[in-house]
């Protein structure tokens, strides 16, 4: 994807995967620091990691304790993570439906905590989150109220019974969890939910397979359903506008080309 | 050359170049084991350094001092010097020539000592060393008479007006000295010799120019002439041989396509 955009937008540049292990994550930075690599995406199991061996952070950084970005400035490195900006970007003409909404948010892990980080900038009313990591949940919990602004936050104990009056009350549900992604794919962070309606947004953050399960279920009851394609391509893209400084943009067609080529290379990758 | 090796040989990789500092060649090493970087070239003014942060070396860098080439294989990274191999598979059906030949050789700094090991393997009878450096000559002739087995080889103290006699009873000149590459292609190492003949082979380690003032000067007396351009690019052949493991050739169409290519782009880069 990254080098499609170098050559979309005709940068002299070439991008390439690295496997670094947890224990060389320093001398990775410290190499790119030595060999002048202008920049470079972070990802799992590093994007926290990351954050104690660069030189500066953005504010989001600070806030959500991980990277997905690093760029290269004569040898400093900064981190900025752009899954925030990725999932907002996304969201397009469905944006409006965030403001004062309710949210039903599934997972509390790093991409969660993004999400979180992009719904207090979209002005939602109140997030129920739910994870099955208590701990996780709870850190979560408390970034929200204590450095995010959503005060109203809350924290579900367990999936039962009334999670059919949940979603009845609640228009905006979100799966940040890896349930249902390839190849679990019979799999879904809810089931059974008979409350479901036209007037719901259901988004998961899973892009493989195009529409998980926890999708066709929402779409099938007439809800408006995203997956998480158009994010990843917004959070990259936000990266490349990163590094190079400049104002990049995707018109219509070079999106559907985008979204195209990734579903393909996605589906033979498998 | 390196990209067009790799796109000629159907090669997965992809050749960057990387500017390191001195003081961050260290980390550039550790980053390359970090990131998992399978081959790096080395140049100037890294390649004596750089010995110093590698896992092992092949038996010319021990002895010669500097390396050009780095191989990771598992985090062990391997330092190897392809200068001597470019030099003599670059001479082609002209290695014939230099068996128990006299060998008049100018400049005793990286690239001599290189060719010194080279002409050792050839058999050489006898070379005979000028630098303006004393200490360097010092040095190459002890090199010579200790490790490499030269053990006839002199050094010239001056170019004085004997050149004509020693150029007359020696069949093969080389320059491995900087003098004549552009831009200052109107200076020549020798100047006035009178005693070129059909006989001598001279070789000039430059290519840009493709024929230096010492090689016209030598064609216009007779002399075989030929610059550094086939041992660039066998050097780098060679570089391209240890990454890969492989007994990569090019047949002749593909070199002459390749010495195009890059007589091009260094008349186009100057």
């Amino acid at each position: 994807m990254q080098n499609w955009f170098i050559q979309h937008f005709g940068l002299d540049a070439v991008y390439v995967a690295f496997r670094v292990c947890p224990t060389e994550l320093k001398n990775a930075v410290q190499g790119m620091r030595a060999l002048g690599i202008q920049g470079m995406n972070v990802t799992v199991p590093h994007k926290e990691a990351v954050t104690a061996w660069t030189d500066e952070y953005s504010s989001e950084v600070t806030l959500l304790g991980a990277a997905n970005t690093l760029k290269n400035v004569d040898g400093k490195i900064s981190a900025f993570v752009t899954d925030p900006y990725g999932f907002i970007e996304s969201l397009s003409e469905n944006s409006a439906r965030f403001n004062q909404a309710d949210v039903l948010l599934f997972g509390a892990g790093g991409a969660a905590r993004s999400v979180c980080y992009a719904l207090s900038r979209l002005s939602v009313n109140r997030i129920i989150l739910h994870d099955i990591d208590d701990q996780k949940t709870e850190s979560l919990l408390r970034l929200c109220r204590t450095n995010l602004g959503l005060t109203k936050t809350v924290a579900l104990k367990s999936i039962a019974d009334d999670m059919n009056d949940i979603i009845a009350a609640t228009p905006i549900v979100i799966n940040a969890t890896a349930i249902g992604m390839h190849p679990q794919e019979n799999q879904s962070v809810i089931e059974n939910v008979r409350t479901i309606n036209k007037g719901h947004f259901f988004y998961d953050l899973i892009y493989n397979p195009a529409k998980t399960r926890f999708l066709r279920m929402a779409e099938k009851a007439g809800a408006v359903v995203q997956s998480g394609l158009d994010m990843l391509i917004f959070q990259g893209l936000q990266s490349m506008r990163i590094w190079t400084g400049e104002e990049l943009k995707l018109n219509h067609a070079s999106m559907q080309e985008l979204r195209t080529l990734l579903t393909h290379f996605l589906g033979n990758h498998e």
